[in-house]
């Protein structure tokens, strides 16, 4: 099962995720977010489906919102009551991988 | 070019394509959207991997917003000045000819 983190653990764990962030959005869910720009449509693609890939295979999947060259996305663990949890820093440390390579 | 159709031209497309809706957003564009439901995630994001390459043929790019196995779509034409045209019917037929599928 996934761990809750604290308000302390993931501003943490956010210290080392650049670009990411933390909040309660406007449907009561703590979320952590984060918004990739890329090239263009073909490189933006190329991150979603390597993304969904990663996601199927830990059974944690992410909300993701793709307008042409950017990507959004946006992570809460449903099975902890939309809290952030470690699965979701796992994920983002991840995710802020590929968009490096 | 895409040629920006009227309201009333918008309204008789949407007559044969089950779902899609019309409406002018909270940024003033107006747009067509629809809702996709699939059985897992595996679906909606193969649903998504085809719409990616049909939007790069064409060079025409949807708004794509997935959580799990839901998938929204929108679309305006911002070379049109963010108004619907005859290459977001275009699309729209096809992503729902996909979904079919």
């Amino acid at each position: 099962m996934p761990s809750i983190l604290t308000a302390s653990q993931i501003d943490d764990e956010l210290q080392t995720l650049t670009g990411w962030k933390f909040k309660r959005d406007d449907q009561g869910r703590d979320i952590i977010f984060c918004d990739f720009t890329f090239n263009n449509f073909c490189e933006a693609f190329g991150f979603i489906s390597r993304i969904g890939l990663i996601a199927e295979q830990i059974n944690h999947h992410p909300e993701i919102f793709n307008i042409y060259n950017r990507v959004k996305i946006t992570m809460t663990t449903h099975d902890a009551g939309n809290k952030v949890s470690d699965l979701d820093i796992h994920l983002a440390r991840r995710i802020s991988q590929l968009s490096n390579t």
